[in-house]
């Protein structure tokens, strides 16, 4: 499906030279910033710095015009006055530049006529001249497969190629999921922030998307569309391929004006938005937290259905509590708890002892603190083992388990989640709430994640997460 | 009101000595554990290990029998068999011991019917002979005023002594919401986790709270009562004098069932529950996560409604996305975000300039970033000096900061932060979401924690304890 896309856009995810237009000798203009981030990150073709003063910036020399280049090229980053864009435009068409990332903005989302108008004279002129144009007011493409970094910080910070996509109506956005996604090992295969879309918009990335087969995934953040129709049959498609999570904001009054001034996004009604991604077999989210969440359980448990899960708590000290709210979490969300078999509470029973345990689903493990780490293990074998349990949601309180424990102990935890999730086929979801033990926390997260051990920071959004993969593949 | 409770609690919450029934010599016994808690807490009065074993443990001389402690005991930490519970409050009885909370379980919770009779018989005997009980089953107090720690663990945690009070049904919780206390900096007058509750319940622990002088506002966690009409009453006359937020569980079939093998407790309609909080004038919360949000934000800005809130973004990198869904987030809590007057948004166009900036409210500062810190302190300021704005809500992307400017730069915005929260008297409130550069973000959060400006990691989660404040003052 879309495969026509792969060669159209080639040039978009997998340029051969980048042109960066407005990147004087000053080191300080966004021109300079993106020339400095593309060779930081490592951009593996020839990156062109262009601007009328000539010079030299980061040791590369300053090319006063595009057509004095001698290569070809294939992808421009445009940071350049909004009043100098038609002319810029004639020398793309000259050079036969084959798409135009515009990072200069001041279009339709300022509300005014004129610079509306400008917007519409910008496309024509790419049309006529067969020049794509991303954007504008955007920060273009982020490929970790072709070593281009997400916007203009020096920096170029790159995470690790993966199978993520990933489309934004903003670049803050964008640049936040970059971010998240490198402290949360959720490893994208490209990206994209479009701005204002007038040319390539949210379709037609989301096409793209769907036929790259590096792409097992897809996050979108939208504001608002110009062509809802197209989009809707889209989503729809790419839905029928691969998940598709969006978050849609400008849901409310407020939001829906900031969206205006912001991308120049026309907001609908937020009722048929959600009735119509819910119809295309998509995944609705709102918020930045919900988008990630989905996008890291897609990544790492791949087609697990998983609806019967198991809740376990109480590593160290009780687990009473954390087993009745985690249920509530659970339950509000859809999951299934099925109790556990009889023979299973059996066993149970003999190993923890009937007196403070809860050992129905939830199962309250804290008693084994009393024979040690191998009694625990076997606890969590045990439940792990029962034929009615598909997925094991384990919290683990790290600053509790500290009160009582060692970080060595902590370790040995972690090591025996990992082994016993690569031994049996079921897959193993973490909780791991902050506390006051966030520097350990953080390395036991570190430690799931390189080990693709989904770790979330609360049960409710473990749970919202596992229900989206639920309710996905159960509908496919 | 409930003034006769303080004097009641007294040897609860201020007791002058504590036994610990159960402290062998053995060191890794739950109630030698609790007794070197004590110690390392720095509890003021004498503590005196009872096991029939007598010895030694950390230092001091086990007893081998209550009644040969030589002074007075206040208080009875009892981690003894179930069993032995009976013959152990003729001990207290003879010995004139005003409490016992038990840590031992095993009792109602477990659904059998001898165990629920033993539970009856220990009540009616520490009736006969005026003891009041905590528990079973329960951690008992947590007093950082007078270093009582929160449960048996040996490193005997205390946090600040503060203004927030707590009740929990279950040891779990009282031990996360103290960790996540030490954390946040939500400073805890005191706390108790009461158990099954067969005697001193959530209701007379309400009453004492609303009594304290010290307690500004109350936390709750409940899974169940035995005398709901009885709780309800006191939940409204507590609400009357300070704010009470209230977290019940067991709202769903699975987490009611939990509750009942926890702590006892027989769940009723998650509806009623509700219906009743509200009615009471109480706050309701669904997560830990947000009972401690909601604690927070009201030991930070004391009375303050706020109603009308400024959100500010893009302290360096656009601001466009997370200005669009954090108005979705605040609108879809209840918060106003009145437009900023012309002349603010006139004087704001004049500093930033028109294009890439959103200056209505929410506003995007990031156009700032040309100018340098200097023009940023000034946005912000023009936007807290808008006579319409009560609150300034500021979120700052430490990762996207760091890719752009200093760690230094940083810090000094949060100087500013923390300057302009003294100099006017508009309270602010800083959302830090996590992302790639946690170490420098905790920091920031430490640094911003300290100076009473309260943090949070969501704008959804900041916008929900904005709103409780709200809800509660503008009600009173």
């Amino acid at each position: 499906m879309f495969k026509e896309k792969l060669k159209e856009f080639e040039p978009i995810f997998y340029p051969k030279s980048i042109a960066v237009v407005g990147a004087s000798s000053q080191e300080k203009k966004m021109g300079s910033r993106w020339v400095k981030g593309l060779i930081s990150a490592g951009f593996p073709g020839p990156v062109y710095p262009v601007a009328s003063s000539g010079g030299t910036v980061w040791g590369l020399k300053i090319f006063p015009d595009l057509k004095l280049i001698p290569d070809e090229v294939d992808y421009v980053i445009a940071s350049i006055p909004r009043q100098a864009v038609l002319e810029f435009l004639d020398d793309c068409a000259a050079k036969k530049v084959k798409v135009v990332q515009f990072f200069t903005a001041g279009f339709s989302e300022t509300g005014k006529p004129q610079w509306r108008e400008l917007e519409q004279q910008m496309l024509r002129k790419a049309r006529e001249n067969g020049i794509r144009i991303i954007g504008p007011n955007c920060l273009g493409v982020y490929c970790p497969d072709h070593k281009i970094p997400c916007g203009p910080s020096p920096l170029g910070k790159i995470g690790i190629s993966g199978s993520v996509g990933f489309i934004s109506q903003s670049g803050s956005i964008a640049d936040k999921l970059m971010e998240i996604g490198m402290a949360r090992h959720i490893n994208y295969s490209k990206g994209v922030n479009f701005g204002n879309g007038i040319d390539l918009d949210a379709s037609d990335f989301l096409q793209y998307l769907a036929a790259d087969s590096k792409t097992t995934v897809v996050g979108a953040y939208l504001e608002g569309t110009r062509n809802g129709r197209h989009l809707f049959g889209t989503i729809k498609e790419v839905a029928k391929t691969k998940p598709l999570v969006i978050w849609k904001v400008g849901r409310t009054e407020v939001g829906a004006q900031a969206a205006m001034s912001h991308t120049g996004s026309l907001a609908s009604s937020a009722a048929i938005w959600s009735a119509a991604i819910e119809q295309a077999g998509a995944i609705e989210v709102h918020s930045l937290e919900e988008l990630t969440d989905s996008l890291l359980i897609f990544q790492q448990l791949g087609r697990c259905k998983g609806s019967n899960v198991a809740i376990i708590g109480g590593l160290a000290d009780g687990g009473g509590g954390i087993s009745v709210s985690a249920s509530d979490a659970c339950m509000e969300t859809g999951l299934k708890l099925p109790p556990l078999s009889s023979k299973t509470r059996k066993q149970l029973t003999n190993l923890l002892g009937e007196v403070g345990s809860i050992l129905r689903n939830p199962v309250d493990v804290s008693a084994a603190q009393f024979h040690g780490l191998s009694t625990l293990f076997q606890a969590i074998e045990l439940v792990a083992e029962d034929p009615i349990i598909e997925l094991l949601l384990i919290q683990e309180d790290v600053d509790i388990f500290l009160a009582y424990f060692s970080i060595e102990e902590m370790k040995k935890i972690n090591d025996f989640f990992i082994e016993l999730r690569n031994r049996q086929n079921k897959p193993l979801v973490v909780v791991l709430p902050p506390g006051s033990a966030e520097p350990e926390r953080l390395d036991m997260e570190q430690m799931l994640l390189e080990a693709s051990i989904p770790v979330f920071c609360t049960m409710g959004r473990a749970a919202k997460a596992i229900m989206s993969i639920n309710k996905y593949f159960s509908s496919k």
